[in-house]
């Protein structure tokens, strides 16, 4: 499948996510507003994917001139300063997209301290430029290995032949390739486990059924899709082997916020008995956070839960709350699975670890 | 606001749940064939309303000749016998409407009691179509006064001052009028309780959102409308002081049959220490079966879940599966709230007392 997120002869390449499961349609975008705007309109979605996405916002930044000079200015004789300066601006528009997800800020901090390395050098414009490009390029592969990292520690933990329940959308299209949970579970496939997977519809936006399930056809893995009030009764049944789920912040203490309806999921989990994992990048966590009650819940537009595709269906007069996330105490988080391998509790030694 | 069901001039008129909440439609349906339909199509439904115009249409068969011999036939010179077939033929085609709520099968059961009394008392056929209407217009009058008891018992576990969660739709839209679960919830708001509701919009046919959020915008009862995976996270925040659901086909040892996810937010309400009460009629407990897992459990058509209002949703070859129940152990249910009186555990005696 085409990258999630790419860059591609000085644009940056996303899938656009609002069209899936219907049409795959390449965005191709040449300035951080529109970086911006596709991850605050959820084009792009998923922590590592908007991290991503947001580096590569800011290498444009740097690399485009404003649009009036563009054909008129020498790119090399630029003055390094004003580079400097679009690359600060475009950190702030970026930063204001959405405030759950770490990974954005980690993705944007990143490339203005490489920035700022570039100024104590006192490099040229075009060095700048490069270094920037090279930094945000770097994060496109690194994310790709990172997935498959997680994906490696984290077939272990399925099952031979059973049952995984996910919610939301930590694949292929939440990052730049292959995933954090689906990362687990293709891992595990590719392994030789036979895993069936129930993919939670995941409303208000149904990234479950849009995303997930599209991506997990493709692969050719076998997935059924529920409504998200399904789960407790096929968890009752003994339908359900194990749960992951990927993560938008982790605190130092292994609280998790990830997708509204995660926290359902693990409660349900907890009450059957059934291991609840969380696969993400160790840029996931916050080690500055010590509990998940700091961080910030992204309150997203209302009409995303009253209407469905562009029709009304919720009654006028009726209110909505559209919280986009919740989050998991640390004590329904069976284990933690990174990169760097997997973190059991107490998550605030494991996870520093 | 119009009866969900009602008997009129020899019609059953049906509010048409499938139009709501954009538009009010009122069926008038001639035959039993018509109301059998409007069932399995969910035209109507709730437990007390299906059991309720199941025995409308048993009084249609009984009044209606076939239609060949409207004209011709005189009423009171027809074969009593003939109309004893047609009751019970229409009874075969009611009974296979829908499986799970039991209140159906008793309402059929109740009109062909009636039927076979008539015969065993050599009723002519005026007679007969005279019992047969009675009875069914009896059952009309008594499930709103039923309603109204089980409102009243309910409104003194509401708070005086706090939010109620309800899933589904157990209201006057699931009953004749008044609503079993929502008629807990009005009765509480008539007895000067200051009641807001959190309605699960109940995924996959949107019952909360369509009926609940719309009947209680008409009556002025504040409602914010959630998606099924954020109650969890409301309940960890503390902003949900009790739950109110109905019930489809309560066990003989209090489990509990009603909307799929149910169980889910029991155990939600469970894990928080939070009310979790079930408000149904009488009629909805089955004593034959000792317990829930004997309950017959309907799956609907499965684009009821890839489709949302006709368009579809869901990436071919992702399955899914369409379980429109679940069952609640009666260890998760706080109390069972009827017309005769609440019933607390341990249920096996206090239902049958």
């Amino acid at each position: 499948m085409h990258r999630t997120v790419d860059y591609v002869q000085g644009k940056v390449l996303l899938i656009d996510q609002t069209r899936l499961p219907h049409e795959l349609v390449i965005l191709e975008l040449e300035t951080p507003e529109e970086v911006a705007d596709a991850i605050k309109t959820m084009k792009v979605r998923g922590a590592p994917a908007i991290g991503v996405a947001a580096a590569l916002g800011i290498a444009l930044a740097a690399r485009s001139a404003p649009a009036r000079d563009l054909q008129s200015a020498s790119a090399e004789a630029e003055d390094p300063e004003e580079i400097l300066r679009r690359v600060e601006r475009a950190a702030h528009v970026l930063r204001n997209t959405r405030p759950t997800a770490v990974n954005l800020f980690w993705g944007i901090e990143r490339m203005l301290k490489a920035a700022r390395e570039c100024a104590r050098k006192k490099h040229d414009a075009a060095k700048i430029k490069e270094v920037l490009e090279q930094t945000a390029r770097a994060m496109v592969e690194e994310d790709e290995q990172v997935c498959r990292k997680i994906g490696e520690h984290g077939a272990k933990l399925m099952p031979d032949y059973g049952h995984v329940l996910t919610h939301c959308n930590a694949g292929a299209l939440a990052c730049v390739a292959y995933g954090t949970a689906l990362g687990v579970i293709r891992a595990a496939v590719e392994a030789g486990k036979r895993v069936h997977v129930y993919a939670d519809e995941t409303r208000p936006r149904l990234q479950g059924m849009k995303l997930t399930a599209f991506e997990l056809v493709q692969d050719g893995i076998p997935v059924t899709v529920i409504t998200d009030n399904m789960a407790g009764s096929l968890m009752r049944a003994g339908r359900i082997d194990c749960v992951v789920v990927g993560a938008d912040r982790i605190a130092a203490n292994g609280d998790v916020a990830n997708k509204i309806g995660t926290y359902s999921v693990a409660v349900l989990a907890h009450h059957h008995g059934i291991p609840f994992y969380v696969a993400a990048p160790t840029s996931t966590i916050d080690f500055s956070l010590a509990s998940g009650d700091e961080i910030p819940i992204e309150e997203r537009p209302h009409d995303e839960v009253t209407h469905i595709d562009g029709k009304r269906i919720c009654p006028v007069g009726a209110d909505v709350i559209n919280p986009s996330f919740d989050v998991t105490p640390a004590s329904l988080v069976t284990a933690i699975i990174t990169e760097k391998g997997i973190a059991y509790p107490p998550y605030k030694q494991s996870l520093r670890a």
